[in-house]
Parts: C-alpha cells; sequence; structure tokens
C-alpha cells in the first residue's frame, strides 16, 4: 500500500473546481478561500485574483527610484508590503535607492517550476542596466561596483521568510574596487565580510554561529574586543576564514554578482515555504496571499563615515500614540548595527545637531508619508555622505491604546476622515484596551518566552496570574489568594470557580467551547483546548505531556489568553484605562454603522451593566438559566427539574435576575431566551449523588436519584430535549418564565412610572410552525393576563431563534403567523443563533470539532474556524435566505445575529452585508463590534444590503 | 400561575397561519398538515381543505336510497366510508333502505359549538320527510312507525367511536303502532327492548352490563334459556326493566323520536373524540380526517320471521384471495346476531336453497358492485320479508397472500388495469408475505390477547417467538433455543446476538434507533422502545413498570414486529410463501415505476443474495464497517483504530466481503460507502476491559486501553469524527478502502472474465468541496494505480452522501469539481442519506427523539415521526434543492435516496415527484419500495418530475 495523504493532494485540489465557478470567488468564501489563491497562482499567465484583469508581463519586475516611473496605483498583493511602500515613496518625490521588485506572481512562478525562468532572467538583467545608468555604477564592475541588497516582502508583514541579504555584488575583484572608489579598505573588507556571513547563512544554510566563532577566534588573535576595532587587514583576514567556512561546510561563496543575485533571489522565494513561515501564516490566518516580492535595491552606506548614519523611527509615539516621533539612530553604522544592539543608538532628536540637512530632510520625508499613507508611519533610513535615503516604510505597529489615540488625533489633525479612521483600530487593540494584558516588554523579556511551557488556544484574551486550582470548589475556596482554574473541560457546573478564578486553562475544546465562551463573556482570560497538557482533576496535577513537567494545585503560573501561551512563572500584567479617544473611536464607528446596532449578550445584572458601560444598545441574548448554578439555587433548580416542585421558587429567582437586567438597560430592549440547554446540564454528576443530596432533592436513596439522573442521559445532547422542545414536553416552563419576565417589567414600572422596561421573548430551537406557535400564544396569553391582572402596562416583543436549519428554510411561514384572537404577526423578529445553525448546517459538534478542525485549518480543508468566522456559503446562505424571506413576509420582522460571530468583525461585514438590524455578543465584544460594524459600513460604502435595515 | 398546557391550544394553532400560505397546503406537509385540518374546519363557511371551492350547504346533508338522487362524485372526506358505500349504491341502482348522512363539516361544527345548529336541525327534519314519503311510514307515527338506524363512518373504518343505534324512533306509542303494522308483538318488543338497552349504552352511558343483569334475571324468573325463548309479554316485561335500568341510573329514555334522534347524532359526533377514537388515530396515524360523517337510515328487519335474514360476505377469499364468495347468514335474526355468536350462521351459500330471489339478487348485486368499485368487496345485507336490502360495501380487509391474489386476479380478469391493481396492494400486506407473522387467528385469540404485557414501537415486521436472552453473548451461547435479545438499547457490538436473535426487544431508542435498523436490514422482529419496560442487564431481569410482573433469562415470550406487542406466553406463527402472484404485481410496479429503481442497503454476501432476490436492481448502500463487528475480527479492527497495525488485515476482511456482495450482485452497481460511524463505536466498553483484553490490543495494561478509549469519548458523536473526517485525519482509511474494493472487484474479473462488478464509491459526510475533492483524488488514484498494477479494467464511479446540510446547499459545486488531470467530472453521484439529513436539518437526535416526538405527535406538532417519513417541506426541501442545482451543474450526476426513508411509501412518492434515480433501502423494504415506486409513478400519473431521471 502507498497511502496518499491528505496534505499531498492540496496543491491538486485547486484545479479541480470548474471555471464557472470562479466568478463567484468575489464573495466571501471560506471552503474555497485556499483554493482560490492556489488556482489563481497556477493559472496566473491567464488570470488574476486580485482584480480579474491579465497583468502585464512588466507586472512581474516593478522599479522605483531614481528614473523609475513608479506605479500609478500600486497593488501590495503583487509588489508586497516593502515594494509597495518604495512605489509610494518614489512616487512622492522622497528620495529612496533605485532598485526593483519581483512580484508576487514571480514568487508564483518559482513555486511551480522550482526555477526562475530565462525571460525573467533576462528581465532582471534589463532592470540591472536601468540602475547601473542611474547610479553611474556598475553591477560586478570593479571600477566602481554597484551593490544590492535583496529582501523578502509579501503583502502582510511575516516573519520566518528570509531576511535580508546586504551589500551583494562583491567578490575578491569588486571588493578591491570599492575599497578604490571609497578610498576605504576597511570599509570595503566590511561590507565583504558581512555579504559573505549573510550570504552563507541565509542562502547557502551554513550555520551563522560559524561565522562568529571565526570573528571571536580573529578577535582573541588581535586582542580587540568589538568589531569597530577591527583595521581593514584584519577585516581582509576575517574574509579569507569566512571562505574558509564555506569550505569546511563544502559550499563556495559565488564570485559571479550576477549569480550571487539569482541565488538570494531563489532564496527569498523558497523562503515563503519554509516551515516557520506557513506555520505563522496558520497560526495567523494568513491564507489569502499569493506569494511573497522579493525586492532588489541598491546598497547606500551608512557607515561610510561621520557624515554617514542609519536609523529607524515611528512618526508618532507606537506605545502611547502621542503625535511626537520616536526613534533612533546610529552614525557610521548600518541598519542591523541599530538592531544587533552592539552600539547604543541616539534618539532620533539629536540628529538634528549632527546630520541638520538630513535630518530636516528626513522630518519632511515622514511628513509627506503620513500625509500620504494618512497614518503613522515606521521608516528606516540612511545617510550616506550626508545624503539622505528613505529605505522603507510602512504602518507602525502599535499599542491598543496608540491605536485609538492615533486614530482620533488623525481626523483632528484633519489628515483622515472618521470613515478611514476607523481602519486605524484593529480588533486587538480594542482588546488590548479592554483586559489587562502582559506589556509589550514584559512579552519580549528572556524571563517570559523561557518559561512558556505549553501553548493552546486563545480562548478569553486579557492576561491573569494565579495559583493552579483543579475543581471549582477549590477555585471559591482560594479565591482571595487568586486562582487560575484548570480543568480537562468545564460544564456549566464549573461556572462558580470560573467567576473565582483570575483565568482558566482547560486541555480540550475549542475557542467555542464552554469554557471560552463564559470566559469571554466574563472577561477572564481563557486558554482553552491545550492539548499539549494532561490536566488530572483526581490527582491534582497539570503535567506538560511533551516534557513531563507537572504542575500541582497553588502553583503559580501565567494564562496569556491573547496568545494562548502557558508560562511556568509570574509575569506582570498591565491594565490601561480607557481613555477619552475610545469613546471618540467608537462613536464615530457608531455613526457609520448604517443602523446596524450593537447588543450584548448579558445574563445577569452586572453583566447588563457591563454592557451598558461599553455601549450596547440593549441585551440581544438573555440565557436566563445561566443564573440557576448559583449555590443557593442549584437544589431549587434541581427539584423542580427532578421532581416538578419549587417552580415558584425557580420563577423567583428569574423574575429577580430580569428585573436587574432590565434595569441596567432601562428604555433599551432586553431580548430573552427561553430555557434553552438540556435539563440534564443542570444535575449533579452520578459520581457526585450521596444520600445527603438525595435527601435535600427528595429522594430515598442516591441510588434513587441516580436513577432519575441516568435516564436523563442524551446520546447526543445537542439534538436533544432542549429548547422549545423542553416546554412542549413540560408546558409550564414558558408559562412560568413568561410570568417571570412581565412581572418583572411590571414591577419596575410600579417602582418608577417612568422607567421603560422593554423585554423581547425569545423562543428558542425552534424547527416548525407549531413548535414556534404553541410556544408564543402560550407567552402572548400570560403575558396579557398578567397586564390585565396588574393593571400595567408592559410593552414587550416574540420572536425566535434560528438556529436549526429547517427553521431558515421555512421563515417565510415563521414570520408570517399571526395570532388567531387580533390578527396581529405572533413573530416580531429573527435572532439567528449561529452557533448552533453551524453546528447542525456543518453537523460539527463544537465540543468534539478539536478532533479535525485543526487538520482542516492545516490542510486547506476549511479556511477558518467555522464557529469563529462565519462559513459565509453555507451557514451564510441560510442566514441571508431566512432574512430575505422572513423579511419579505413580514416587513417589520427584526434581524440580528446572537451567536459568537457576532462578535466577530469578519462575520460582521458578512452580516452588515445582508443587512441585520443588530448584532449581539458577549459585553467584552461590544466594543470591536462596534468597531467592526463602523467598519463594514464603510468598507460597502454605500452599496445595498440584502434587505433593507428597519 | 395558572399554566396553559400545549394540549389546550392546538384549536386555536390552527388560526395562525397567514391565508396567503393556504395555498401551499396541496404539498406533502408533515408541519402543517394536522393544522390544516383543523384550520379548515374552523373556517368551514368560507373555505374547504379538499378542493378550495366552497362546499354548498347541501353537502352538510346527503341522501341515499328510494328517491335520492345520488351525488355524482361523492366526497369520502365529507360522507365518510360508509357514506360513500351508500351513495354509490344508491348511485348504480342496489336497493339501499333510504336514509342521510349528516357530513364531517356538520361533525366539524358540532366539535366547535358543542351543538347542532337550529337550522342543521331543521334540514334533518326535511331530510326525514323525505323518507316518510318514500317509505310510506311516519317518524314517529303510531299508526305506521319509520324506525332509523345510526351510525358513525369517518373516511376511513376507525374503531373506538360509536358503533350503532337502532330501532330509534320507538316509543311506549310507537312499539304498539309496530306491533300492530307488523302483526308481531315480540317482535316489536324486541325491537324496542334494544332500542332502549342501546340508547342507555351508547347515548347516555349507562353501563350494558345492567341491562344484560336485569335480562338475566328475567329468564330465570321465566325459567328460559335464550333471548329467543322470551315471548311478546316477556319482552314487553323487559322493557319496563329496562325503564328501571334508566331510573336507576339518574337516566331518562326521551319518548319524542326527535329527541332520541338528535341525541345519537350528537353521541356520534361526540365519539370522534373519545379517548379510544383519538388513540386509534394516534396509533395509525390517522391525522388529515375531518371527523366523521353520522349515517342515518331506515331500519330494515332480518328477524321478521323465516322470510327474513340478515348476513356479512366478502366477495372474494380475504384469507387466500380466491375469487370465491365467502361469507355468512342467519335467517330470522338482526344483524347483531351474526356478529354476537348466539347462534351459529350458516355458510352464505346455503341462502340459495332458503332465500332463492333474495339470494339472486344479492349475488348479481354484489358483483356490479365489485365492478363498480373494482375491488374484494365487504357487504353487509338484510332480507326483509324477502325483499333484498343493501346496508353497507366497503373494500375488504384481507392478509398479504390475499392482497397480491386479488391484485392479479382482478388484472387477469378484465376488472382493473395494473396501474389499478397497484393500489389494491399495502406495504403492510407486503411485510406480511416476507416475513413470519401471527395468523389473524391467533391475534384475535383470547390467549393472545389476554397476554399482551407491553406494547412498544414496532421496530422490525414480523413475528418471532423465543427465550429472553440479556446480552450478545447470552444469545449467541443459546442461540439454537431460540431467543429473543432483550436490552436496553443496542450498540453495534451487539450485532451478534441481535443476528443469533429470533427477535430483538429494546426499551430505548425510536424506529429508527441502532436495533430497529439493523432488525428491519436483517429482516428479525423488533419491539423498541417499550419504555413500558424496564431492562436490566446486571440483573438479567425484564420488569413491567406498571404491574412490576418480572421476567428473567429463559422466559418465553413471543414479540409482535408489527404492532409492537409483547406477548408472556409463545404464540404460534405462520409462514406465507412467496407466490406467483406477488413476482407479478411487482413486476407491473417495477414497469410503472418510470426508471425510478429499487436498490437495497446490503452490508454482506448474504444480504446482498437476499436483496437480489427480493428484486433490488444493485446495492445502494452498503455500510462496508457492518461487518467489523465479527468475533475474529474485532480484535484486529481494534489495534488498528488505537495502535495504527495491522491495517492489511482490516483491507483482506473488506477485499472479501466486497467480493462477496459485488458476486452476488453481478452486473449490478454496489454502492460502497467509505468508513462512516466515529471509530469509538468499535472500542470495547470501559467497563469491559481487562488486562488480557488490553494485552491482546497491544497495551501494557487495561488502564493504559481505558485511557485510549476514553480519550476518544465524544459529546455529540453524531456531529464528530467520523465519515470523510476520520479519513482526512486518518489519510490511510481511504486507500486502504479503495484499495479492498478496486482488487475485489479484479479479482472476480481474473476469476471470471465475464464477470461485471460494478462498485460505485462514495464519500460519506461531505459538507464542503475540499473534503470531496480530496477523498475522491485518493480513491481515484489509487484505484488507477490498481487497475494499472494489475492489467484489469475495472469500471467504478465516485459519489458523495449528500447528509450534511451544507453538502445540499452546495450542490452545483460539488456535481461540478473536475479532476485536473483529464479534466473529468469527480462527482458521477449523490445519495441522500435522510437519516442524518433529517438529524442535522431538523435539529434531531434520532437516539434520543423519544423524549419529545411521541409528544409532538400527540400534539399534532409534528404529523409524522421524520425518521419514518420524510420532513418534504424541510429536509425534503433540501433533497429538491440539491438534486436541481447538482443535475443543472452535471447533466449525468445520478441522484438517490439511501436512507430509512427509501423503504417508506409516503417518502418515496415525495422522492418521485423530485425524480429521483433510485431509492435504496433494506432487502427486506425492497418488495415495499418496489410496489411504492410503481404506486407513486401512477398517482403522478404522467406529471412532470423536479429533475427529469437519467
Amino acid at each position: 500500500m502507498s497511502p496518499i495523504s491528505v496534505r499531498h493532494l492540496i496543491p491538486v485540489l485547486s484545479l479541480c473546481l470548474c471555471a464557472q465557478y470562479s466568478a463567484a470567488f468575489g464573495l466571501p468564501n471560506p471552503g474555497l478561500g485556499r483554493f482560490t489563491s492556489s488556482l489563481a497562482a497556477s493559472t496566473l499567465k491567464t488570470t488574476s485574483v486580485t482584480d480579474g484583469t491579465t497583468p502585464s508581463d512588466d507586472a512581474k519586475i516593478v522599479q522605483f527610484g531614481g528614473s523609475a516611473l513608479p506605479q500609478e496605483k500600486p497593488d501590495k498583493q503583487i509588489v508586497g508590503g516593502k515594494g509597495l511602500g518604495l512605489q509610494i515613496m518614489s512616487g512622492i518625490g522622497v528620495s529612496v535607492p533605485p532598485g526593483f521588485t519581483l512580484t508576487t506572481p514571480v514568487c508564483q512562478e518559482f513555486q511551480d517550476s522550482g526555477d526562475l525562468s530565462d525571460e525573467m532572467w533576462a528581465a532582471v538583467r534589463e532592470a540591472v542596466k536601468r540602475i547601473e545608468k542611474d547610479t553611474g555604477k556598475g553591477y560586478g564592475n570593479p571600477e566602481n561596483p554597484l551593490l544590492f541588497s535583496c529582501r523578502s516582502g509579501a503583502a502582510v508583514s511575516m516573519p520566518g521568510m528570509m531576511d535580508t541579504v546586504l551589500n551583494i555584488g562583491l567578490n575578491k575583484e569588486t571588493v578591491e574596487g570599492l575599497a578604490k572608489a571609497t578610498n576605504n579598505k576597511r570599509f570595503a573588507y566590511d561590507a565583504y565580510r558581512r555579504l559573505l556571513d549573510m550570504f552563507g547563512d541565509v542562502v547557502l544554510g551554513i550555520s551563522h554561529e560559524a561565522f562568529e566563532r571565526r570573528l571571536e577566534m580573529l578577535k582573541m588573535k588581535k586582542g580587540v574586543r568589538d568589531d569597530t576595532d577591527f583595521s581593514a587587514d584584519d577585516l581582509e583576514e576575517l574574509c579569507e576564514a569566512y571562505y574558509e567556512v564555506y569550505a569546511e561546510n563544502d559550499k563556495s561563496f559565488p564570485e559571479d554578482p550576477f549569480e550571487q543575485l539569482k541565488a538570494c533571489v531563489k532564496a527569498v522565494f523558497s523562503s515563503w515555504n519554509a516551515d516557520r513561515a506557513i506555520k505563522y501564516r496558520e497560526i495567523n490566518g494568513i491564507a489569502s496571499l499569493l506569494g511573497t516580492a522579493c525586492n532588489i535595491q541598491t546598497m547606500v552606506f551608512g557607515n561610510r563615515g561621520e557624515t554617514s548614519g542609519t536609523g529607524v523611527a515611528f512618526s508618532r509615539d507606537p506605545g502611547t500614540g502621542e503625535n511626537k516621533m520616536k526613534g533612533e539612530y546610529l552614525i557610521n553604522a548600518q541598519g542591523e548595527d541599530v538592531v544587533a544592539g552592539i552600539r547604543t543608538p541616539e534618539p532620533i532628536a539629536r540628529m538634528k545637531e549632527v546630520l541638520p540637512d538630513a535630518y530636516e530632510q528626513f522630518m519632511s520625508n515622514v511628513d509627506i508619508l503620513e500625509k500620504h499613507f494618512k497614518d503613522m508611519q515606521d521608516v528606516e533610513f540612511t545617510v550616506e555622505d550626508g545624503k539622505l535615503w528613505m529605505l522603507q516604510c510602512r504602518s507602525g505597529k502599535r499599542t491598543g491604546q496608540a491605536a485609538f489615540k492615533i486614530a482620533a488625533d488623525l481626523v483632528e489633525e484633519g489628515l483622515c476622515t472618521p470613515e478611514e479612521a476607523l481602519f486605524k483600530v484593529e480588533p486587538d487593540h480594542v482588546k488590548q484596551v479592554l483586559h489587562p494584558t502582559f506589556s509589550s516588554e514584559a512579552l519580549e523579556s528572556k524571563e517570559y518566552k523561557d518559561n512558556v511551557v505549553a501553548v493552546g488556544l486563545a480562548g478569553g484574551p486579557g492576561a491573569a496570574i494565579g495559583k493552579l486550582a483543579f475543581t471549582t470548589e477549590d477555585a471559591e475556596a482560594r479565591q482571595s489568594e487568586g486562582v487560575i482554574l484548570v480543568r480537562e473541560n468545564t460544564s456549566p457546573e464549573d461556572v462558580g470557580g470560573m467567576w473565582a478564578a483570575n483565568g482558566i486553562v482547560t486541555s480540550r475544546g475549542g475557542v467555542t467551547s464552554h469554557a471560552a465562551v463564559v470566559a469571554r463573556g466574563w472577561g477572564k482570560p481563557c486558554v482553552c483546548g491545550c492539548e499539549q497538557l494532561e490536566i488530572d482533576e483526581k490527582s491534582k496535577t497539570m503535567t506538560v505531556k511533551r516534557t513531563g513537567e507537572t504542575f500541582t494545585e497553588g502553583d503559580t503560573i501565567s494564562v496569556n489568553g491573547n496568545t494562548g501561551e502557558i508560562v511556568r512563572v509570574a509575569i506582570e500584567t498591565s491594565s490601561p484605562a480607557l481613555d477619552g479617544e475610545f469613546g471618540k473611536v467608537l462613536g464615530w464607528a457608531d455613526a457609520l454603522s448604517d443602523k446596524c446596532k450593537v447588543m450584548a449578550n448579558a445574563d445577569s445584572g452586572p453583566d447588563a451593566t457591563k454592557a451598558a458601560e461599553l455601549g450596547a444598545q440593549g441585551v440581544g441574548l438573555c440565557r436566563t438559566e445561566h443564573m440557576f448554578f448559583a449555590p443557593e439555587r442549584l437544589p431549587v433548580v434541581r427539584r423542580w427539574i427532578l421532581r416538578g416542585e419549587d417552580l415558584d421558587k425557580v420563577q423567583e429567582f428569574q423574575r429577580t435576575d430580569f428585573r436587574e437586567i432590565m434595569a441596567a438597560m432601562d428604555g433599551k430592549p432586553v431580548t430573552i431566551r427561553l430555557l434553552d440547554p438540556p435539563l440534564h446540564e443542570f444535575l449533579p454528576r452520578v459520581q457526585q449523588v450521596d444520600d445527603a443530596m438525595a435527601k435535600e432533592l427528595g429522594y430515598s436513596s442516591a441510588a434513587a436519584l441516580i436513577s432519575d439522573i441516568e435516564s436523563m442521559h442524551e446520546e447526543n445532547p445537542m439534538l436533544g430535549l432542549r429548547g422549545c422542545r423542553l416546554a412542549i414536553v413540560r408546558p409550564e416552563v414558558a408559562t412560568m418564565q413568561a410570568e417571570a419576565i412581565i412581572n418583572a417589567a411590571a414591577d419596575l414600572i410600579e417602582q418608577n412610572p417612568d422607567a421603560k422596561p422593554f423585554p423581547r421573548i425569545m423562543v428558542p430551537l425552534v424547527g416548525s410552525i407549531p413548535e414556534f406557535v404553541t410556544q408564543a400564544i402560550i407567552i402572548k396569553r400570560t403575558a396579557e393576563r398578567i397586564k390585565a391582572e396588574r393593571n400595567i402596562d408592559v410593552p414587550y416583543e416574540i420572536g425566535t431563534m434560528i438556529e436549526v436549519p429547517r427553521a431558515a428554510l421555512i421563515s417565510d411561514q415563521l414570520a408570517s403567523v399571526v395570532d388567531p384572537e387580533d390578527g396581529q404577526p405572533l413573530c416580531s423578529f429573527f435572532s439567528f443563533g449561529t452557533n448552533d445553525l453551524t453546528q447542525m448546517t456543518m453537523g460539527i459538534s463544537r465540543d468534539d470539532s478539536g478532533a479535525f478542525i485543526p487538520t482542516y485549518l492545516e490542510n486547506g480543508i476549511l479556511e477558518e474556524d467555522p464557529f469563529k468566522t462565519i462559513d459565509a456559503e453555507g451557514v451564510g446562505w441560510l442566514v441571508r435566505h431566512s432574512s430575505v424571506n422572513g423579511r419579505a413576509a413580514s416587513p417589520g420582522l427584526s434581524l440580528s445575529v446572537c451567536g459568537e460571530h457576532g462578535g466577530d468583525p469578519q462575520s460582521i461585514e458578512f452580516f452588515d452585508k445582508v443587512g441585520l438590524d443588530y448584532v449581539s455578543c458577549s459585553p467584552f465584544r461590544v466594543p470591536v463590534a462596534r468597531l467592526a460594524t463602523g467598519q463594514a459600513a464603510v468598507k460597502r460604502d454605500g452599496g445595498e444590503c440584502d434587505v433593507k435595515r428597519l
């Protein structure tokens, strides 16, 4: 047998789709995206994925600097991020060393054929000639040698690919020419030894250490401390030593400059598929790229003496966002010297004194670039003999706090519009502002990096430190010490411990597992599905499978919910405060969001209060039963479930909760879902049952209680007795809950006649008309009865979750049912429960998806985790179908989403296009969702939705 | 709190649907059917469900007999079954006593208002006048009193409703008139005492026993043995005694004949909602009826002397189908005397001698009726003073054997066409012919009836006797004794015991639970979900919950898989042989089925052989893994699953199986589904693990094995790691199976060059394009490799199950994927796995549906169990959508269904309309499906399908 593995098939897959479907590729299409890119790549000569036109051959090499005519609208997908900056800089008159970019299609050609074509290489030689003309130097010319740098550069910044080779073009001959031309032998040999080192390391895979050892040997031999103490002859000797390193490694350094260049280009393109790069793309969900571009640029030297130098700078403070350049430079140095930290760079402001003209020019350039890109810039520059060259510019990475400040300031300064400013803030920025995090310094620290023991899924953002607790009881008991609850997975029984913990770690379950959903709802950091850990709740140990390292109760760990990392020591957290810019930017988002509101999923008064603080315009989902687990309530709930007793007491709990939530949201809608989960979720585990518990619950013996618990076991609880099915089998449920809701609202009005509670009652798991109608009539009759009895008018609405595929298919009918008594529609709203809708439409249990979703993502079978980002083609099709048909049948029908996707920006963009009236998500996602609804509307740019918003 | 129960809402529900949707009611619509009927009922004045027109007021009373003008096309829904017979007989000149029918709309009016309207009653009086004219008698006229019978009669025969009241119109005055008019006082008082008894019993709810006691007392007093020995005066005295019974019960007999009549009519209509009637409708899935009609008919008397008589007859033998009248009569008797069994009736043929004219007339009438109805008739008649009156005619109930014989004979005799003949056979008839059953005598016997201890669901047709076995091991060990396997539920581990058992009983799980599906596949009688039983496998006891009666290992029971009954004694079974008519009728069905083929679900050689015998045109679903449970295979399979070892051995098993199946189906397609169930289904239960087993499976300890087993646990296995997901996570699966399949086919060709194996390889649980494509490419490359290696050309196809809703939504793309190497479509066929498609579309786990589906059916929330009959509106919508789009994208795409619905006639009618190319079902359902495909095509009557068959 010679099995064909799935992974080996990935390249072939792309070709399997009929051309007729490529037209559909413009749509968000998780099922096809990875295919799309490969398809586009392998048929590049005739088609391009980015704009549907045939790229001209020139698009394979794009020139910049000097006499080059920069492209009018360079395409980042084609020229990459670095290339784009160079094109733009070149175009707006900023001096960049002349060069050219081999575009991503060339990378794809290389991936397919394994080589660069002769035509391609001829074109490179032509491009080199242009630069020779511009610089008056000759590539490989010993008299006045032209040198190049070679860098990778994809459309998004991506560690893991080949970095940089400098000084390409030097060889035993040209190094002498350079020495002569610059009248600086030391400089020439310094450049040469750097080339030898980098080329050997990066292109030929010779360990950098081997070169370092020779350098150290020479230092000892010469008795010098720093590289800078080497004489010209020392460096010449070093170059000879480096040649020996090549020989020792059975490699040879190509003396032919064009051979050097070709090898570098190939190394760049090969590095696209290096393991590290693939891994990075996987982790960061980068799947839509064609490949990397490769930038060849004339070398300029900051190390040619005291009128030379090099530096990097941010146009604004990337930590705080303050509009003040932040950067550093070194005189007589090359770029890597700044990074390497051998010499301590000077703050950029001091350059004004040393190189005033260059400084002036630089400040002006940065200003031009900031105005052009309408964003804070991260730039690299070199001064060669007093002349400033800009090497690179890109949007600068920034903290959450800075992102909000910069976005607000840019608008203030008239540099961009609020529409544009929204895109200066990313969801991660919002998260950073909301949750305590590890500072960027801490994350960069050795202490952090060396102590990461395992990496799981980033289940809930933020950072936490605490002592291990293995049971909910332990966590509650030791809450004051600060604990991290670690469990194989969590169930609703664990919510007490989860609430008590600073953070949560599970070894099983995905990012929409119970642990993660609850954690995000409460803003607790959570690492879930960390399969590298073996968590044994009995022995109270957490073992790192790979190493066997074992942690026990009370051991302190740090949890990074943003990255999924678990750290074996305490790492300090920082808690940025919300400030004015946060509200300002999100206010713009709200204003721009084209009537798509953001509501929150909130299950208690404190939840609702938090949600209102964070800008929720109502509660889109209140899971009434989440509060059943409070210790004083659980036995009562259990007695009701098992014995049918104490329903009145359960109702009292609910009434209290609803009163608090509606008070917190006064005047805003509060959407309450009737009891949804299988009742056995509220029962004790069989192992926990003892006679005392049995007695408390009204049983004669533990055995009798166990028998009742076991009789409620289900094979597939997800598809079992829950939602409206419960309320049909046990009709007291709907009546009890409707009474609690309407009474709670009436209580508030009774206390304060100006109170404006507005409950909306949502029937879950509806799959057929009769299911909805029976429930709606019970709710309505009950509500009207209470209103009449108390003589208080409570406005309310009744609607349904759309979470069973069948409901989406019969939406026209669901929206149309009317009350026979008054002829009014019974269904005021649909709220898409996209968690369950995804589970059922795709046939995937969230809780069990960990067994194959990672493989699917790795192999491109899935482009995104469908529980994180909506599957637009399948689940989304149903959402759209249901929305269009529901609204057509009932023009006043409100449409919304209340699954986890309601807080995911990519999903929100989809929901915006459909035209939903609101999205609802956990309180801590509300700001992200507000930003995303604004961004989505701006992206749509006046485009029509599938349904018009109410 | 005053809860509103779901049940109380049922009447109101009907009104909740917008009128705009009523247009859709013509479609099969399980979600709305019950509503539809109620809706129609409550808005009857303006709309009718049957034809969309307003029924005229005359339709409320329909007359027959005498001068009545019978309706041209009486509607059975409106006039009921009895009424229809009377209309027809009246129309074709058969003498029926004049009368009239109060139609089902009147019944509905009565249900709604609780009374008969004045207008209605005025119309009744008008109708009575017409009869008075025809008969020359007067209703309530003491001179020559007209008497009526009153009978219920719905569109389908339905026990449990009010039966009959005879002699209505008699009172203290008219009884004397009758005595005078007939010159027979004894006769008159006999009629009177019967009226008093029946009216008291049936209308007023006085126990019949109370009347019986008086009768017995009088017998003792008079010293007579039989009723017939009473003198006229005795009977008069008896009437007085009966009046006393009324008084004792605080009731009074209404002397006013119209009051009598009204009370009877109301009793008939009330009985529609008697518990027994509701129960009967539930059990028999009768939901579409409007109500019962009520037939008022002039009394004729078979007990007016030796030239009078009464009888019942079947126009052909209902047991064998032989074309020979079978019936019996009694001289000087009323109808109930025949039934009551006090006197022994004579065979009908003897009537020729006694009442030759009436006999002649009767034979002629029956002949006319048979020709008119083109079916065997069940008739009742009375001869009064030598004049023959036909009282009732209807299609006669018959055994399976008779049904086939009659259908074939009717065609033979030119009485009907093959198209019509197909409808003389019902699915239950087919089942009877295929499986051993209890004879109708046995079912009627006291021994049977008194010994039924519990009733579950009819999981697998047929009858079985055996000794209880509680484990699969016991069942296998004691197979030779004849055992019934009783379990809480079964899992794939139990198949050995199931195979060994004569029949299977489970206390949990529905008709599509594992137990039932496997049982039907093997033709084993099965009663499933019998919740009245507590089955304890540990203590090996089966306890009837209600009574506490307990059975233990070795006790003998009988199992009726047709009714779900469990009997505490051995009831003899009979095994009708298949005969010529069976093949003839099914041959017509095949010919008429308009290219919709019937294939079988077969997992082994013997299965496939059986399927071919029963007329399957191929294998539509081979579940390759069903054979993994063979004792010698299981450890090997487990080693592969747990340790990745022994894959070659697993492949050898599969190759053997596939060879056998393809050999049995030589020349016909064999559709093999790749491994589908979660692998943990094949693992031992944790409780079963011991060190020996661990060692056998390559583990150092039981603990290590248990840990691995537990790590494979899933929360919702239905939605977990199974189907193609398995083969993506473990790519060796698809390769191994494809090799086994192609090698098996090649083996057959190698053995015999004329062999024509035709495997079709089916990828399960596909939800996305990449899932299918990766699998299809692996299968195709593997197949081509084997063909090349062995140099044998094996034709084969690759296709996919459509069972995940998402797959149905992207069917156009699934059908379109092509192989990049040859540009050929990769997907040759879709087969709808409607079991899983139903689970996911409706969000209902089959295994757990028992907790609410019964309540749903009872309350009309569901019209049918969706796992039995396809949910046309939801699941069926997806089937149609997928079929239409798949075929449009790939005109050669074969479409089929292989879920349980493939054997359900109502579902087959739906699939026929869609235009599927074949249905596939378990071997023993094949004949039912063949009949159903034929019937469906005839019903469609040349109408277009949604897609045109290949």
